[in-house]
């Protein structure tokens, strides 16, 4: 058992990112990270602001069955959201939701965020796929479990979780992951970047795409079998 | 009787957020906030930059006549519009008029933000209206308040301007209310988010729309019957 | 004879606006003001960074010949253009120039930015005007000087200069006046407000247009005979 | 020999400007500069933020042969593409390399920036070039070696990249160059700020175009051989 001190440090610094990076407004979005052997994860309290945001009100939430172990601060209205990836994908380590401007719009238009160019191919194998949408029945009952369900349906199993760590709610807006809260954080900076190109080249051309051998050895040369480029 | 240095206190801050949210350029923009029973609202004098804005500046206005009660200086241009708002609604505390890039460009455009997604019905029921264009009458005589009576009727009673806490005036700008002068700023944050997401959107998708039992879900979880979501 | 200390002061502050407002990147803009009764005017020297820029490198200007009459410092390339709104329009007490984005838009489409509101309306009584083509002859010799008078062949007389405080030079960007060097930065800010606010316009909605009386009413609000609205 | 303190020192401020200027998330952005005496040149490392960057950490790079010559850190995956401009044009003395939002998405869309008005003529003599597509040869070996040869493919020779210091890699993104490292990173502003403008300028007008006596009169006051304007 440890105090957990470091992460709930990391997590904090992620979601301290949201504002500073332009992910959100107000309140509107929260950071996530999971503590595996504890079967834990913690998540933003609902309704503070980033400003306020200490390590000590972060909410730890049981991975199993969703309910908060300790403190007095209500979970992120998406805590289910964030549960659900941790138990669909071994390998995610963090989970970050945001309402960023970009990200939204494609998601408010029903349509995925389309490889264009090495920026997005850096990241993301396939285009940033937007989930069908979901059912009255879906939405009457555990609505944020089923927003992920619908995710992880057009996302696939936890491999294709890696190569493609985000997705986009339809008409909601941009979920994004990685092994550690900040790689889901610094994967959301990166979808709504590319997102804010991807509309302003369809501006410029319609038609744009991108050749699928450039699009690899981008991808690769940080993510393959030969990966001989880090994180810069 | 009070001081009213409490609600003086939450006006200024409400009014310094306008620049600092990116809402307004040099002057344009103010936040008033009501107390009923004084029969009082307080509101930005005119011409003042919002960084030598204090809250012994702000001026009180009678909310039967309109007169400014105390204070040397004059109250914003807009300070009958606001009033409007408060004699047609018993829930708002509080008003803000902003010229916000987006939420202008759709009063210029002579269109309501439809709403194609759940960022937007998190805080608005329905589209956020443009009014019909004033009369050269409504115009030549009480325009400020001829304006509020625009989107009064644009929006209808006290419950729906609860459900729908702002509007367009045509080819002018948007105004937002609340049940207190910063619920009103917050409102005025989200309609100008909301208006960039659907300007984006459109140029995505021209015919987007979400469906409905999504947005009444979103909606509900933080106002409905059984609201389970604060503010956050 | 004065020591210019004030005016100097002011129109450094005028010039430190220009980054700070977003107006131009590098040093690609530049603020004059003017002192009629010693005949001078005084500039952003050319190549000088803001940040790094004082009050005393501002270089003064002799207004009927445009000569330097101080210091060692050249003065801003673009320091005929100014001297030309001086010398036609007597209200004229500062002028500024950018390379603001959206205003140079306009400038490089060949068109003006239309009237679509109440936040144009409130500063400008008709559409900012964008310039005819200079002739070749025109560029090859006093271009900058010819630059300005075509602005004053599409402006007008002094009256209009006042009611109509800004113009695009075609395919360059947008020079503003006013009766300071303040009021000419405001209109720069405006100018480039409006531009972007039309922009978006024009995206949602590529027939739009104000009613004539709600504009009238806006200008004549702030600079009509019986005007009620000072600067704010 | 020197310690070269001076040339690190500028290299580092020149990186440092890359987010400050808005050019590129998280450190997706290096600049280089070269002491052709020595036979080396200076890059960012890779996957270091640019706030943690320090003058020490730039690796030195030998301009014949690529290999790193000291220090225990990686030179940008980049750093090939910053060689090849080195060896082709012996006036280049600073190389910067950015993913810019709206040079990207001209990038992206497989489209020329067009020079459209006098801010882009000021610096760049034409178009800003789009290179045409890699090979899947060309990328499976030496891919950034042959990114750059693309890229020289589409200048021309050593005065060209003088007149034209930048181009855009297809779907990839903006490289540009100048004498010094910070004329390279100033040219990067340049390049985005034009590509922003152009966007924008062709969303009012399609068919944008400017007269090229203009735009000769332009670049020749800054570059021709009767140039009166320095660099502000």
């Amino acid at each position: 058992m440890t105090d957990h001190t470091e992460l709930r440090r990391e997590i904090l610094a992620a979601n301290k990112q949201i504002p500073a990076a332009g992910l959100a407004q107000l309140t509107w979005g929260n950071v996530s990270g999971v503590d595996r052997d504890a079967g834990l994860y913690f998540i933003k309290p609902s309704g503070v602001s980033y400003d306020d945001l200490t390590a000590e009100m972060l909410v730890p939430v049981d991975l199993e069955t969703g309910e908060v172990t300790g403190g007095t601060l209500r979970p992120s209205v998406d805590s289910e959201s964030h549960r659900a990836f941790y138990l669909a994908w071994p390998s995610v380590g963090g989970v970050t939701h945001t309402h960023s401007t970009h990200a939204v719009a494609f998601a408010q238009a029903g349509r995925s965020i389309p490889v264009l160019g090495t920026t997005h191919a850096d990241t993301f194998l396939g285009p940033i796929p937007v989930t069908r949408d979901l059912t009255p029945e879906e939405c009457a009952d555990a609505y944020e479990l089923n927003t992920s369900h619908a995710i992880i349906e057009a996302i696939g199993d936890d491999a294709a979780a890696v190569a493609n760590p985000g997705a986009l709610a339809a008409h909601h807006g941009p979920f994004t992951w990685g092994r550690t809260a900040q790689a889901s954080l610094n994967h959301a900076i990166i979808c709504e970047a590319v997102a804010e190109m991807a509309l302003k080249t369809l501006a410029l051309n319609p038609q744009a795409s991108a050749p699928a051998h450039l699009l690899q050895t981008h991808f690769d040369r940080k993510h393959g079998a030969n990966a001989y480029y880090g994180n810069g």
